[in-house]
C-alpha cells in the first residue's frame, strides 16, 4: 500500500538528511534521545495515525457533532482515537520525564503531530489544544495549578481549549469585553459570551480546562488590560461550572472537531483562576498562539502532503487518454500527462517544502531552549519570531491551493465525497483564517517582524541563507556532473531573489512610519513574496542533500532523492519567478488601497 | 438591501455602455426588440432570480436530492421556482416568437440566466441543460424530433441531459463503450453504462430527454465513430424506458443538482433514435458543449459576483479595528482597512472581467448569425472558437479563487454556512472540471485555438484589441485630465501585454508539430496568462466606457463608475503584472515535465 499521510522516507529525509536533528542529543536535555529513539517515535505515530485517525476521517465528517439532550455527541472512533493518542505519550511528548513524558525535542514531536493531522486534522484538533493547554499551565501556573491540571491534561483525562474570541472581537482582541471579579478567596467571577471555540464542548474526557481571555475590574482598555483565566467545565468539588453551551457553529470543513459559542456566567456563577500576572493575559496567550500558529502550518502541509499522495496514487492508476494520437496506441496512466504531472510537482513543492520549513520552525524553538551559548539561543528566538507569520500563512494559503491540485488531478472524481481530496481542500480551507487571518500574519511580518532587533532579524536570516548558498556553489566546484551545477544555479536565484526582498523589505519598511496605511496594503503581497524566498531556501537544502545521497544511494532511494532535485527544480524554474514579478508592485508603493473611497466598492 | 447577485446597474453598463448590444436591433431577427425589451427581460430575470431562486439556495445545499422508494425527491421550491422560469418565458428565451419563445440575442439571455446562477446555479443547472438540449434538438432534430421534443422542453414539462462520460471514459471520450443497435424499424436499442449525468434523474417533468452518445456497430474506433442519440426516460407510448438509476454521486458543491450513476438497457429495452447523422455524434455534441462551456464561464463569474457582493456587504457593515493604534478612537468597518480593500477589488476584477469576457463570447456568438456581413459573421465566429476554452476555464479557476477571497473577507464567519459565500465556494469548485477540465480547455486552445486559420483567429483578435489601444489614445489626446492619461497607459501595458503573448504563442506554436508532449506541458500557464491578457482588455474597454460617462454622470453613478477605473487600475497595476512573469517561463520551453520520470514523483 503506497504512503498516503507524508511519506515514511520524506519525514526520515527532513529530519535527519536536511535538518540534521540529531544534534539536538548534544544537550543535555536530550542526551538519553538517539536517532533511533527519534525514529521509534515516528514509527509509533505513523501506525496510529493509519490505524486509529485515519479510518473515521469520513465518519467524522459525514457526522457532524450533534447536540442530543444538551450533551454534545462525537462518533465512537473519535473517543478511541484520542485514548490511544493519550495512552502512547504523544500528549506528552515533549514533556519532561519526571511528568510522564517522552521528553522528545519539538522538532521531532511536530514530525509525529504532523502525521496525526495528515491523517484527521478534526480530531487531532482535541488533542492538539490540551497539548497547548499543558504548556500553558506548564509555563505560567502556580506549583498547584501545575500539580492538580498538568497530569490530567497529558494523561487525556481532561482536555483544553483557547477562549479568546467574542462575536464583536475577532481579530481585533483590543475589544474583548468579558470580565473577570474577584471572589474575595483569591478566585474570579467570569462573565461573557464567547464564540469559534474550538473543541469547546464534548463528553471526551472528565473535564474540559478553558482558558479565558478577560478584563479585570481596573483593567485599563485595549489589548494591555485583558488576564488569562483557567475555567474549569467542572469545578474542583465535582460540581458543574456556569459554563454553558449556546450552540454548535456548522462549518465548511472541519466538521469532526466542535466549534461552540460559550456563554460564561449566565447565572453569575462561573468560577476561574487568573493564569500568570493581571493584565498579562494576550502575552502569555501569544506563547499559546505561537505554537498554534506552527501547528496551522504544520496541518496545512500535512494536509497538502496527504493530498499530493492521494493525487498521486490515484494519477498512477486512472488509465486515461494516450501519448500519441493513434486511438490504436494503448491507454496509458493519466501520471504519464505532462499537464498532471504538473499539478502533481506543484503539490509536492509546497508540501514538502512547507512542511520543511515548518519543522525548521520547531527546530528554532528547540534551538531557543537547548542551544550550546546565549548567542545561538537568541539567535533562535529572532528567526522563529520573524517566521512564525510566515510559516502560519504561507503554508496554510499555499496548502489549501495545493489541495485543490489535488481535487483536480481526480477529475470529476475528485469533486465526489467518495475520495478524500475534497475533504482536505475544505477542512485545510480553515488555516487561513483561524489564529490569526492570513492578513493579520501579514501586517504581523511586515508591521513588526521584519523591523524587529533594527533589522537584525532579517540579517540573521539572510546570513543562514549565505550559508546554504555557498555550501551548494562548494558543491558544484568540486565536480561537473549536472546536479550539483543547477544546484549552483539555484542557488543564484536564490541569492538574487533575497537581495531582491532585502531591498523590498527597505522600501517598505522606510514609508511604514510616515503612512502606515499605505505601506501595509503591501503586507499580504509581501508575506507571500516573502514565503516563497524562503521556500527556495528549503528546496536548495533539499536538493545539496539529496545531491549529497545520490553518490550511495541504492534501490528506491535513487526515485526519490532524484524527486527531489526535479521539484526543485520545478519550484526554481516555474514557481520562483512567478513570486519575483511581486517585487517591482510591491515597491511602487501605489497608495490607491489605501486612499480608496470605499464607496466605489 | 443591496445587490446580491450581480449589481443591476452593472448589467446594464456591460451590455450597453460597453458591448451595445443595441447594435443587434440592426439585425431582422431583432428589429422587434429595443434596448427597453431587452432591460425588461432583466428586470424579470433579476426579480425571479431574487424572489424564487437564492432563497432556497442553502436549503438544497443541506438537504441534497435523496432516493426515497426509487425515485429521486428534491426540496420543493426548485420545481416551483424552475415553474416559474418556464413560465416567465426563460427556457424559450433566444428561441423564436415561432416557438414561443422571446427570441433575444444570446447576449441579453445570457446576461438573465447569468442572475439565475448567481442566485443558485444548483437549480439553475436543471434549466440550462433542458436549454441545452432544446437547441441541439433545434439544430439537429427531425421535423418530427421537433414537433415532438420542442414545445414539451421549452415549456418546461420536459428536462433534458447531456450523457457523455462513463467510468472508464471521462476526459478521454474516445474510449465511450456504449452501444446501440439498430432494432429494424429506424431506432435502436442503446446499452451501456454512465456516470456523472447532471440532473440525471429526479420528478421535475413529465420526462427527460436523454442525449447519449454511444457507437453504432459499424462504427470507427476514437472519436470519429461516436453517433448520438435521444433516450427518453418515458416511451412516447408513455411506458417506462429501460434506463435505470444506479445510483446518486454525492458532491462537495452544486448539491441541489442531482448527479446520477445511470444504467442504459440493462434489460435489453432502451429505446433511442438517432440524431444527427451517423458517428457524428460527437461533433453534435459539441455544439452543446461550445453552449455549456460558455455558460460554466457565465457560472463562475456570476457566482465570483455574488461573492464579492455579500463580502462587500459584510465589509460594510462589521466593525472591527481601527484607523490608528489609539484604543479610544472609534472603531471602524472592515472595509476602511487596506487588506480588505485588496480582497475586494481582486474580486470585482475577476467577477466583473470575466463576467464581461464572457458576454463578450455570447455577443459573437450572436454576431455569428446576424452580422451584416459574411465576412463579420466569420469572424466571429473564429473569435468565438479561439475565446471559449479562455472564457470557461480562466473564470472557473479565478472565480473559484474570487470565491476564497470572499470567504476570507468573512473571516472565521465566513468559514461557517451561516452565511452564504462558503457555499459558493464550493459550488464554483465544480466549473474547473466538468464540461472540459480546465486542462483540456487549455489542450484546445494551446493545440488547434490559437494556430486555427493559419494564425487568422489570433490576428483578428489582435486587431480588436488594437482598435481598444487606438481608442484609449484618441481620448488621452483630448484631454490631460488625470483619467484618460491612466488609461493611455493601460493601452500600452495592454499592447505590451498582447506582443508578449504573440510572441510567446510563436514559440510555442514552432516547437508544436515537432514535440507536441512538451508544448503542451504549458498550455495550462498558457491559458492563465491569455486569459489575463483578454481580461485586462476587457478592463480596458469598461475604463474607456467610464471615463466617457463621467463627463455627464451624476449620483450613485459617479461612485460606480470610480469604482470601474479603481478596479481597472487595480488589474493592470498589480495583477497583470504577476501573469507577465509567465512568459520568460514559457518560452524556455522547458522539457522537465515532459521528461520527467514519474518513479520520481
Amino acid at each position: 500500500m503506497p504512503d498516503t499521510l507524508i511519506r515514511r522516507r520524506d519525514l526520515s529525509f527532513l529530519l535527519h538528511d536536511v535538518l540534521t536533528v540529531s544534534q539536538l542529543t548534544h544537550a543535555p536535555r536530550y542526551a538519553e534521545h538517539s536517532r533511533e529513539t527519534f525514529d521509534a517515535a515516528i514509527d509509533a505515530a505513523y501506525r496510529l495515525a493509519e490505524e486509529q485517525f485515519a479510518p473515521h476521517n469520513r465518519a467524522g465528517d459525514s457526522r457532524e457533532p450533534e447536540l442530543v439532550d444538551g450533551q454534545v455527541q462525537l462518533i465512537a472512533p473519535v473517543g478511541r482515537a484520542l485514548k490511544a493518542f493519550a495512552d502512547a505519550g504523544f500528549l506528552a511528548a515533549t514533556f519532561g520525564e519526571a511528568d510522564g513524558g517522552m521528553q522528545l525535542p519539538r522538532v521531532v514531536a511536530n514530525a509525529c503531530w504532523a502525521l496525526f493531522k495528515g491523517a484527521n486534522v478534526a480530531t487531532d484538533t482535541y488533542a492538539t489544544l490540551s497539548i497547548g493547554v499543558a504548556n500553558m499551565i506548564d509555563a505560567f501556573g502556580t506549583p498547584r495549578q501545575r500539580e492538580r491540571l498538568l497530569p490530567a491534561l497529558l494523561s487525556g483525562r481532561f482536555f483544553g481549549t483557547m477562549v479568546l474570541t467574542e462575536p464583536h472581537a475577532g481579530s481585533s482582541l483590543a475589544e474583548i469585553t468579558s470580565s473577570a471579579a474577584p471572589t474575595g478567596d483569591g478566585r474570579y467571577r467570569i462573565k461573557g459570551n464567547k464564540i469559534f471555540i474550538t473543541a469547546g464542548d464534548h463528553e471526551l474526557g472528565e473535564n474540559i480546562i478553558h482558558l479565558v481571555l478577560a478584563r479585570l475590574p481596573d483593567a485599563p482598555a485595549g489589548v494591555k488590560g485583558i488576564s488569562l483565566f483557567v475555567v474549569p467545565k467542572f469545578r474542583e468539588d465535582g460540581s458543574t461550572n456556569d459554563v454553558s453551551l449556546a450552540g454548535l457553529i456548522h462549518k465548511m470543513g472541519s466538521k469532526g472537531t466542535t466549534s461552540a459559542m460559550l456563554n460564561f456566567g449566565e447565572r453569575g456563577e462561573c468560577i476561574g483562576e487568573l493564569l500568570g500576572q493581571p493584565h498579562q493575559g494576550l502575552a502569555c496567550m501569544f506563547q499559546m498562539m505561537n505554537e498554534a500558529r506552527i501547528n496551522v502550518g504544520i496541518a496545512s502541509s500535512a494536509l497538502a502532503c496527504a493530498g499530493y499522495l492521494h493525487s498521486l496514487a490515484y494519477a498512477r492508476e486512472r488509465m486515461q487518454g494516450r501519448e500519441t494520437p493513434d486511438p490504436r496506441s494503448p491507454q496509458v496512466a493519466i501520471v504519464k500527462h505532462a499537464d498532471v504531472r504538473r499539478m502533481l510537482l506543484a503539490q509536492k513543492c509546497v508540501a514538502e517544502g512547507g512542511l520543511l520549513l515548518c519543522l525548521h520552525g520547531a527546530l528554532l524553538s528547540d534551538l531557543h531552549d537547548v542551544a550550546p551559548s546565549a548567542a545561538e539561543r537568541d539567535n533562535a528566538r529572532l528567526m522563529l519570531d520573524l517566521l512564525t507569520p510566515v510559516i502560519k500563512a504561507w503554508c496554510a494559503k499555499h496548502g489549501t491551493l495545493a489541495n485543490s491540485l489535488a481535487v483536480q488531478v481526480h477529475g470529476g472524481y475528485g469533486y465526489t465525497r467518495e475520495y478524500a481530496v475534497e475533504q482536505f481542500y475544505r477542512d485545510n480551507r480553515l488555516n487561513s483564517i483561524h489564529e490569526g487571518t492570513d492578513g493579520i500574519q501579514a501586517i504581523d511580518l511586515l508591521g513588526r517582524k521584519v523591523g524587529m532587533a533594527s533589522g537584525g532579524a532579517m540579517q540573521a536570516l539572510g546570513a543562514q541563507m549565505a550559508a546554504t548558498i555557498t555550501e551548494a556553489r562548494d558543491v558544484a566546484h568540486l565536480t561537473a556532473a549536472p546536479e550539483p551545477t543547477r544546484a549552483a544555479h539555484w542557488a543564484t536565484q536564490l541569492e538574487q531573489a533575497w537581495v531582491a526582498l532585502e531591498s523590498t523589505t527597505q522600501t517598505l519598511l522606510a514609508l511604514l512610519p510616515h503612512e502606515p496605511r499605505r505601506a501595509l496594503a503591501h503586507a499580504s503581497l509581501y508575506l507571500d513574496t516573502f514565503g516563497h524566498t524562503v521556500v527556495a531556501w528549503m528546496w536548495l537544502r533539499q536538493a545539496l542533500a539529496a545531491i549529497r545521497l545520490l553518490g550511495t544511494a541504492q534501490g528506491d532511494d535513487i526515485p526519490f532523492l532524484r524527486g527531489k532535485l526535479a521539484a526543485a527544480h520545478h519550484f526554481f524554474h516555474a514557481e520562483l519567478p512567478m513570486a519575483m514579478a511581486a517585487h517591482a508592485v510591491l515597491r511602487s508603493l501605489d497608495p490607491a488601497l489605501a486612499e480608496l473611497d470605499d464607496a466605489w466598492l
